[in-house]
Formats: C-alpha cells, structure tokens, sequence
C-alpha cells in the first residue's frame, strides 16, 4: 500500500541539443519538473518546446496557461520555426488558456484532471504556478492543491512541467514559503547575467531526484531558429 | 473561441535610431511595453515620443497622465525640439491629465475604454501606472483591473506603453508583488548607473514576447536634441 | 481646461558658483525642487542660501522651519557671513517658525497658502517635509495634502524647495512609499561619503523637469565662507 | 533524578569514507543530528545512507519521510547502488510516508513513537522537519513538541538525523526562530556553491556536542556509485 | 516671538585634546549634541568626562543615568584617574540614576527640569535615550516629550548631551523612525572597526548646527589614562 | 541611597591562559558578562569552565541550564578531561536543569534567587538566556525580569556569564530589540569565520565595563585538552 505506484525509468526530452545531455537523455519519466526564472527568462518557450517535442514523438500534451492566450503562444512558436499548427490540428496539442481573472481553482482542478485522463495526455504544462499561487487566496489552501495535484500527475506518471516567476529577474532565489519543492522532483533554474554590458541568459540543473544531471551553468539562446545552448560564461559568481 | 484575436506582425518604433534598431524594428504591433525605471530616468520623455513618431506617421495617440499636466508635457516637448503642438492642434495626438487625488478607477476605466474607441487611438501611453496602483486600495483589484485593461487593449490592438516608477533608482528591481508581468510583452528597463564622477543613464530590453530583441546594455542621453542611445559603458555589473 | 497654467522659462538661482551653473542656470521658474540627504548634510543651508540669493534680487522668500527657529537659522547665517538680519529687517524675508508638536495640518496649510498670496512670495522653502510627514498620521492624507500645495505653488508659479531627510545618511535612496516624486519637478542629492579618513559630502541633481542639468557628482563645502562646489572625488560608487 | 539517563559513547557511522572520519569515527551514539541543506543539496541520500549503514550492521531503522513516498526512495537506492529492498525485505529497514496532507501531529507523535518502541529502533530518520513545521499552525506548539520528541528519542538513546531544507540554497543560513538548536547534538551543513560556472556541493560539520570533529569544508558528490567525499575547493568565502 | 532665545557663541569642551579641535574648541555653547555607537564603544565615559570637564571650571553638571548606577560610573572614573568623587562631594557634579523598571516619564520630566533650574546646572547628560524610549510605550509621545525636553534645555542655555545605542555596533546607522534629528544640533559618531585582526574605535563629527567642524574620521583609545584620540586608520570605508 | 553597592576590585578567571589575560586578569569581581555566539560556538563550555575554574579556587557555582540536561554537561566535561564530577560530588558546583517546556518564569525566578543566596553561590550562569527569552511571551516582562535578575545578582555580587545564540553563526550580531545591553557589563563575542575551506572559531572582547581589555580577534580551539586561544588569523574583516 505505501509502494503506491511504480517509478519508470525512460527519459522524456526537450528535443533540444545540450540541454537533454545535460539531463542524462532528459528527464525521469513520470516527474515533475519546476522551471524557474525572471519574467522574459524563457520559461514559457522551454515548457512549449518540451510539449512539441512530446508531439512529434506522437505523445499528447496540455498547455494549461494562465498567461497568454493560444494566439500569443502560437505566433511565438511560428517565430521560432516549430510546427505547432500542425500539431493542434492534427490534435496531439491542446492548449487550455484560462485567464487569471476567471480561474476558479475548485472548478478548474477536477476539469483539468479530467482532461488529462481523458485525452491520455502524456506531457503537461502549467504556465505559471505563479499566476496560480496568486488567484489563492490560503497559502496553505494552495500548498494541499499543488501537493494533490502532484500526486495525481505521479500516480498517472506524467511528465509535467510547472513554470515559476521570479520576482527578482537578476536573482537566483528559486521557491519559498511555499511547499513546492515537496510536489517537485527536478528543478531547472534560468537566470539573466550582465556580461560586457549585456544581458544574458543562463541555465542550470538544481537537482533530479533519483537521477544524476550536469552540474555546469551553461549560457543559451533564443533566436529565430529556437533555443541553443551555449558554452560557459567567463563571469564567476552568476549565482550570487 | 480560444483564439480569441489575430497576433498582427507589424512593427511599431519609437523614432529614435539605436532604440528601434535594438527592438528588431521597433514595438511587435499590438502588444503592451513596460518602460521601468527611477524617477528621472527618462520614462515620460521616451513614452511621448512614441506618440509624437505614431503623430507623424499619421496615428493617433493618446497620453494619459497621472503625474504631470498637459502644459508641464508640452514645456517638456518644446524644449526637446519635437513638435506636439502641431498635432495636439491637429488632432494627432490628446493629453489628459487625471490628478491622482481626482482619479476613480471605477468611473474613468470606462472613459479611457470610450475614448480610444471613439478616436480610433493606435498608440497609447499611460504614465504611470505606479500612480494609478496608489489610488486603488486593494491589490487585487488593481491586478483585475489592469488585466482586463490589458485584454481591452490588446483586443483591440492598441500599442501600448505603461511607464512605472522603481523607488530606488539606483537598483534593477522592476515589478513585484502585482501580476503586471501577466499582462506585459515587452519591457525596457531604464536605470541610473554612475560611473566617473557622473549619473549616467542605461537603457536595456529584458523581453519581448514572440519576437527577438538586442540583449545590449546602452548608455541613453536626453540633450536638447531629443534622446540619443549611445555606446556601452566601461562600468561592469550595471544590474547588480 | 487642461492647460491650466503657462511654464515660465525664466531661471531662479542658488548663487552659488557651479551649482547654479550645473542647473543650467538655476532652477527652472515655478518648478518645486526636492532636496534630499541625511541629517547634517546641507539641506537647510542650501535652501536658506535659495531664499537668500532671491532676497538679493528683491524676491521676496518665506522659510517654513518645521525644524529650527528664527533664532538658530540666523546664527547660523551670520556664520556663513550671510546679510540675512538686513533681509528679515527690510521685509525681503521671512521665517515661519512651527513646532512639530504645534503642527496642525489642516489648520496650517491656509496660513501657509494665504501668507504667500499676501506677500508676494517668489521663492519659499518648507523645511522638512519629513517633520510633515511625522505629523500627518495618515499616509493618503499626508499625500493628497502635499499634491494639493503643490498644484497651489505651481498655479502660483512660487519658486519652491522642500528638504526631505535621508534615515541612512550614507545611502542615497531618496524617496519612497510617498508620491512625493509626482509633486516634484526637480530633484537635488545630497550624500555624506567617505574618502581618506574623511566625511565628505557630495552634490548631485538626479531630475529636473523640462531641462537639461549637469550629470556630475561634486564634492561640496559647507566653510565660514559658505558653500562651495569643488572638483570630483576619486572615490568611485559614491550612490552606491 | 536531574541525571535523567546515561551518555553512551559508541559510534554511529555513515558508512561514507571520509566523511565518518570528520566525526572522529561516526556520530556519538544516543544524539540527534540536522541535515540542513537546499533543495536537492543531498539531505534525503545522506540520511538514506546513515540507515542504511546501521542495517548492514544489524541496527534496525525507520525512514520518516513527509516528502517522498517509498517507491521514490528506493528507486533513489537503487540507482545509486544500494541494497535497500533486501533490507526492507528482511525487516531491517522500514519506511513510513506520511503525506504533508494527511499529518496529524497529535495523532501521529504517539504512532512515531510506539513504532520505535516497539521495533527497537537503533536509528531513525525525520525527512524534512520543514515540512513537518508548515504542518503546525503554531510555531510555539512545534517547539514544545519537538522538544518533546528530541527527549524521547534521547532517552531511548535512538541514533537521530533531522533534515531540514534552506530556503535559499546558496546561503548558509541553518536555523531560525524556532528552537531546534535546543533539541540538536550535532549539526552538518550542505551548501550549493558555483566554482568555475559548476554547481558544485560542499559539506561542513558545524557542531557536535560532547564531541571532537573535522573543521574543513570538503565538496561532495552524488554519483550513480553513491556518495563521495572530495578534497576543498579553490572558491574562498564559501559560507558568506 | 519667534526668536525665542538668544544663541550664545561660546565654547563648552570635552577638555580632551584631540576632540576640542576637531569641534572648533568645543561644543557651540547651549547647544544639545547625541553620542551614538554601539555597546561598549565609549559613550558612556566620553558624556562623563564632558561633566567633569565642566566641574574642572566650576560648572555644575548632572548626569541623568538610566543604564549604571552611581556606583559603578564614580568605579569607571577612579580607573580612568578621574577625580569624579571630589566634583561629586563638592557639589559640582551630581548623579541622577533612575533604573529604567522605574521610569516614569511623565512623573521624572518635571522633576528632572526642576533640578536643571535649582541647581544651576550648566552641563547635562541623558545616558541614554535610548533606555528612555523603550520605557515609553507610544512613540508619538517618545517624539513629542524629547521635543519638548530639548526646547527647555535649549531655553535655558544648558550644554546638553544625549547618547544613543546603535543595536549592531559594527555599522554607522545613528537614528531612524524618532524624530531626534529635530532636538539634535551636533551629532558624534562612534563606531567599532576592525583592523589588523583588532577591534578598534573610531570617532567622526557628523554634524554641528550652525558651526564648522573638522570632517576627518579618527581612531580613538580608552585607556587607564583616559580618552586618547589618534590619528587616521589605514582601513578605508569604515562607514560602509 | 544612589551608592546602592560597593564595585569590587578583584578579577574572576577562567582559568584558560590567553582568555584570561585579554581580560586583564579576569572579569572584574561582580559583573555580569554576556557570552554572544552561534550554535556551537562553544558558549556552554565556556561559560561551565569559568564555574569549575572558580570549583578549583573554593568558590560554589551554579549552572542554571535551559539546554542540555546535566548529564549532557557531565560528559562534554569528561571529554574534555575536566573535573567537574568530583566539584559536583563534593557541592562546590550544582547543575540546574529546567526545559524550557517547563520552565515558568514566575515561579522559577524565585526559586533561583533562593538557592543563590542559601548556597552562597560565587559564580553562576544560565545557559542561554534566549532559551528563557523564548518561553517569555511578552518582550517588556522579559525585559523587566532580566534587569531585576541582573539587579540582584549585582547587588549580591554574584560573578555571572549569560549566554546568547545568535541565529546566524556567520554574524557578529549581538544583541537586539532587548534592554540586555542595560544589565551587562562585559560582552564576548564567538564568532565563526571561514579561512582556507575550514570553518574557524574566533573571540573578541567587545566590552568590559569600567575596566581595560584587549582588543584583539584570536581564533581559539576546543579539543580534547580543553580551551586554546590561538594567534591571530590571517583573514581580515573578520566581523563584517
Ligand atoms: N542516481 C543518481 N546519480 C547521481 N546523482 C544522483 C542520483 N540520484 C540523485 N542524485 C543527486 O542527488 C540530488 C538529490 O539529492 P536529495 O538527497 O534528494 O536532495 P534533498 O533531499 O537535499 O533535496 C539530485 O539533485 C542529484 O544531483
Ligand atoms: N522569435 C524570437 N526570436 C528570438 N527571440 C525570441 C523570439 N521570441 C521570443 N524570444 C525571446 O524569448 C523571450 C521570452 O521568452 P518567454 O519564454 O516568453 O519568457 P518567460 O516565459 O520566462 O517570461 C523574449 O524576451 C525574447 O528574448
Ligand atoms: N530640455 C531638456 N534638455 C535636456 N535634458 C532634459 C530636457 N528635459 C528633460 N531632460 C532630462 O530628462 C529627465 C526627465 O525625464 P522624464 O522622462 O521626465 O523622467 P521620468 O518620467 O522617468 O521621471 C530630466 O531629469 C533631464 O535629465
Ligand atoms: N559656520 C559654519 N562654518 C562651517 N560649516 C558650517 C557652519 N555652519 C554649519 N556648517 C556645516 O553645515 C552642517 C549643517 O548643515 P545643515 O544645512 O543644517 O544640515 P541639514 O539641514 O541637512 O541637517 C554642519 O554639520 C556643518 O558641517
Ligand atoms: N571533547 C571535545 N573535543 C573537542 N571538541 C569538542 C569536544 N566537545 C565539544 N567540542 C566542540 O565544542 C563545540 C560545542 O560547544 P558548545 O559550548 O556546546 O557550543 P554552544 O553552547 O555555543 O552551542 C562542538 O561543536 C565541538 O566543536
Ligand atoms: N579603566 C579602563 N581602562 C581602559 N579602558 C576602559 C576602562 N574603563 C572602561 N574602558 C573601556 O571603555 C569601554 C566602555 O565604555 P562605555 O563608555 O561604558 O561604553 P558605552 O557607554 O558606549 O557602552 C570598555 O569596553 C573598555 O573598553
Ligand atoms: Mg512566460
Ligand atoms: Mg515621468
Ligand atoms: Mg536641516
Ligand atoms: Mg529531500
Ligand atoms: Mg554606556
Ligand atoms: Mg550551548
């Protein structure tokens, strides 16, 4: 009884070279994984490329944003080059867009659960648990929900992704007060550094439970041709 | 019914050389910027001029203004060398100013809503909205109502700049505790930075959503020229 | 309507060499002037010297003293070799003494207002608003009150200066959880810093409304002579 | 009476090389000891070993985990190598989870406690007291009963290790406002630190009451062949 | 009627060499100055030693203690080869000591000012305010009575120092959230730096009203033979 | 009546070369010392090794003890090759052990007081008074209590160590929001300071009322022979 559930062993990617190395072939499968960082960090664009990732593989994904509309998302995706109409259409994508103003946690939870058993979703995002955390209006009441939805995404072992707002974009304080860290089992942290008068953007991989990971902070990219993973910066203390 | 609005691909600038250059060609039409920074640093005098280049190129503004009445603004213009006169005359561009011991959120959310419906408003500017979440009591409401201004907004396409003020001007830190960033595409961070004996100002972009953006860290001067975005600083750590 | 009042562009100075200069001349006409620092670092001297420099030319001047009497203002002067008493005698001065215990707002603020319509007054000093602010029990009232004098004092046109006292004297944040930077057209710093063993003190103008200033850090001199404006210091983040 | 019960000297050891020799040999035997680390420092692997350990030795324990459920653990176990299911099998090792969710304190101190009593529990693990102390409403109750519990478990001389999770991970900030030091013998740090752009783990022994221990701070790894102990770091200032 | 009183020009010094120069031969006559540091940085011996200073010309001095018996500061004299017990049997010098449990502010203020005004007294020590205004409950009231206190003193010409506790004796903040700054004309910094693996003090004049003073930061000793001041400190940025 | 109590002159040790002499021979006969530090800074043992000092030299000690139970003391003594079982057998030294679940201020206060005066104790510490701060519930009772403690004890002569946790180990912080600094005499400081991947401990004395001392930082060691004072370290800003 206390042995609930089996914990798999495959590897879900990202599809993106560098980071899935980085990850030991990407993430356990069957985890949760919390990406971190200041607004305009990359959060959202690292949560879609992982769903589309899922989709050309043929596994279903759920893009539940509190943030931006559908529309938004899929200009963004056009821009980088990713095949995200084809995948909506062809159904192995859904994004749900509920706006912060109208998300009713006790409605939205059992919709969001029902969704995900009924379309056999395999990746699932949530963009962000930030956006979340605020329409509670309980701490606590918010800690129990995140903790019950963790363990409903285990129990059915998807490979889920939650995104958090740092307030602080040049800061690398991840999560507090909150209990979040006992709903997630990695943490990838993006951050912005000031190099040679620029702003840069630097990846990390906190921790993977049960599971070893790079432990370097690498540099990466967003252009138009999607995300690359750079080299190391000569900055020291990027995380102070 | 997700897709609720058409992301439109078009380019909005500033008229400044350097700036517009650094946004890939100016503001993704459509969407809603941030220009943070201390008192002074600049905000009103960059959001005017987005007006006065829409003016010129025959799109109609409107400046909504919490902190500095309209003649205070057009002192300002002149000064500068910029013509407002000549479209606040014509019809280009409209100023109001809203006290903020006058402001009702309740009543004039409505008439600001009317107004750029009636006129066919293309830009828009609202300085700033740090005045505006002083008048209103309670956060939350605050964060409804700039969410549903923003969607109004966007809806209808408006480009759109919010001006807000960081107490402490010499630090990075831009927006906390409100959701902004839920409703914001882009945002430009303006600082103070000394370096020699002098208070230098530094522009930088920290995001643009669905679109590319420098990553460079610039010193800006306002001359009696207008604004000019000069080269890199000697001074590292600019946003430490 | 909203044009409510002209900007005049005449310029009001200190008489000080360098800072008058660094003003472009001195103060724009009719702007509110903030002066900012610890205890001890020159505000009240610099305002006295404000007021001192109108009475010179024959502009008549009122020091609202929340914080010294008549008595302690005028020794001081007569320190600094300054002809104050001639001024209080010939009317071109005049020095409103009120105790932060006496301090009735409500009843205050019509004096206040009558006393400058009566007189004439071009130039006038509020020293503190932070002894002000102590005595307004309510943060909204204390920040409708101070818009409402200042709209009066720029319909007025009066040329006017609040001192505002930094807790940290060697820091330089400025001013916070009041609106305060909405009334204020033109912001002064002052700073203790400390080189060689020294403390010295440092003068720089962070805003002014409208016009250009000077962007240096200066060392300054508070002498029996009176105050002068000297070089740059070696010392580098001096604002930091 | 006042000499409530005896202080054994025994040892209780890791198992780890390098890291039993920083304890003169293991912990005193009958102590209680705080893991504090970040999340993903290696709180959870360390105090999995210490039970671990004392099974290959015979020593019975039980696991208390409020963060992750047994297939997690020993999933962790046996990427990393070790015998956990054998030890689970044959009644030398056992796991109790208790959902954050569902903890009762008042109902389950007395379980915790009987299952001790009743199993002759040499060393038992608490994993995480944090999240046992976002479970009580009261921080004066949760001293008191921690307190209360740290005197059982001594009076019964079981070999305790508390874990308790920093907010921040990259600071060495162990434990406030609460009076866990009262109750905790020995106290070891994990710290995030960043040398050369790696993430890198170093491990400190701040205390040990009654005891003689290593002063060095020595970077650690998590490999898939378990834990290992490694030299110092070039990085100076690792606890600032 | 607003000047009040007169300002005297006289000199009251320390008749510590060293001090009196660098306060242009002592403190302004009638003026009151706060002595601000940490515990143990020398308060307390350096307002005695202002007394008996005075008594050394026949000035009467009372020191009002709210931290040391009588006992114990005429022990801390002897040490220091002060001859206190002489000034005190000789009616020059009295010691006031009310323990701060006893304290009644409203009761001790009339009688306080009684004795100033019997006595004849010239010189006046509060150690410290700092006691006092723990033992007022609103700090409204604390403000309004150290007002009033301080217009009596300064009605009646009387030299007068206050001491003030920094809580962290290693950094330079004075006073915060009281309005001292109002009652205060000089203020004396003491600090604890480090230098040399050493604990050493250091003393600075932050401030005279209405006089010039010396600027330079000063190492300072307190030894059997009394205060010494010494020269500069190679460590830079003592005040950071 | 002011003169309540005599000041002795005679020195009370610690019987640990170097710490003794930095003290110029001990603490002064009847003072109150607070020993400031994080947890295992070494406070306890400090504070028990000036008790058995004075065991060695005849005078009666208590150690009031709200952290560790006697046996606790009883074996860190042993360890450290020190005779405190046969100072206790033959009543030159009492352990007081009261947990701070149990302790009631009310009723203990009394109780401690009695037994000083009918054991006709020369030395006594309470080991930690923020244990005691804790389990009062209001600030200004605690406040209260601990001047009438202190009152007491110096009234009686009693040479008395406080002991205090600092939440940060890595701080200087002493103490705050308390009136301790109104009862202590004498202030040493334990300090962990990081040198060379190894976690050192040093001392300072900050104060010593109404006698000299030296200012020195010293790294000292506690080993199996005890208490070392050490040399200097080579790290600077040992205290920042
Ligand atoms: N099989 C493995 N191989 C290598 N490293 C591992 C393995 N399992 C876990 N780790 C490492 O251990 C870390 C998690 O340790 P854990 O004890 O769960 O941390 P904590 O309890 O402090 O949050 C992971 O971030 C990873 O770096
Ligand atoms: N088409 C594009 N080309 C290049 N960069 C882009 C493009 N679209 C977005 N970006 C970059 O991605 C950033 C936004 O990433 P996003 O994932 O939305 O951030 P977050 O969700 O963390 O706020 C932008 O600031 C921009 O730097
Ligand atoms: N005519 C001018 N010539 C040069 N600089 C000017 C002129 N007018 C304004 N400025 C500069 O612009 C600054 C004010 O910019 P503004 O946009 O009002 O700042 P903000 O809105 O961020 O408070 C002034 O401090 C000054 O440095
Ligand atoms: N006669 C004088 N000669 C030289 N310096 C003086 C004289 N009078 C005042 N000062 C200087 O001016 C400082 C006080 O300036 P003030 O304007 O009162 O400060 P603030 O109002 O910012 O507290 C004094 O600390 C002293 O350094
Ligand atoms: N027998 C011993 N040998 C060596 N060091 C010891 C011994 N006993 C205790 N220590 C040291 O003393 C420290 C505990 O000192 P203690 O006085 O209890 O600290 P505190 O009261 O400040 O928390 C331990 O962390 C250890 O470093
Ligand atoms: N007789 C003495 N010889 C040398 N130094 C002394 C003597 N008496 C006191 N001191 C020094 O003076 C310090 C206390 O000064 P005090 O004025 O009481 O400080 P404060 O009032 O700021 O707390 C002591 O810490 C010690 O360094
Ligand atoms: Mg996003
Ligand atoms: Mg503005
Ligand atoms: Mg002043
Ligand atoms: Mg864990
Ligand atoms: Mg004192
Ligand atoms: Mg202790």
């Amino acid at each position: 009884k206390e042995l609930q559930y089996e914990v798999k062993q495959g590897r879900k990617g990202f599809g993106i070279p560098g980071l899935d190395e980085m990850l030991s072939d990407g993430l356990l499968e069957g985890t949760i994984t919390l990406i971190s960082g200041g607004t305009g960090a990359g959060k959202t664009i690292l949560a879609l490329k992982f769903l589309l990732e899922g989709a050309e593989k043929g596994e279903k994904g759920i893009f539940l944003s509190f943030e931006e509309p559908a529309a938004q998302l899929l200009n963004t995706a056009r821009h980088l080059g990713w095949e995200m109409d084809r995948h909506l259409a062809e159904g192995r994508l859904d994004i749900k867009f509920i706006s912060p103003v109208e998300l009713d946690v006790d409605k939205h939870a059992f919709e969001i659960l029902d969704m995900i058993r009924e379309k056999k979703v395999e990746r699932f995002v949530i963009d962000s648990i930030s956006s979340f955390e605020n329409s509670v209006s309980d701490l606590q009441k918010y800690n129990d929900y995140l903790w019950a939805l963790g363990q409903q995404l285990r129990r059915r072992q998807i490979n889920t992704i939650f995104t958090a707002v740092n307030d602080d974009p040049f800061s690398p304080l991840i999560v507090s007060k909150t209990q979040i860290s006992l709903t997630i089992d990695n943490i990838i942290i993006l951050r912005y550094v000031e190099e040679n008068s620029h702003i840069k953007k630097v990846l990390g991989i906190l921790k993977t439970r049960g599971s070893d990971h790079d432990k370097a902070l690498r540099e990466f990219e967003i252009t138009p041709n999607g995300i690359s993973i750079l080299g190391k910066l000569d900055r020291a203390d990027m995380l102070k």
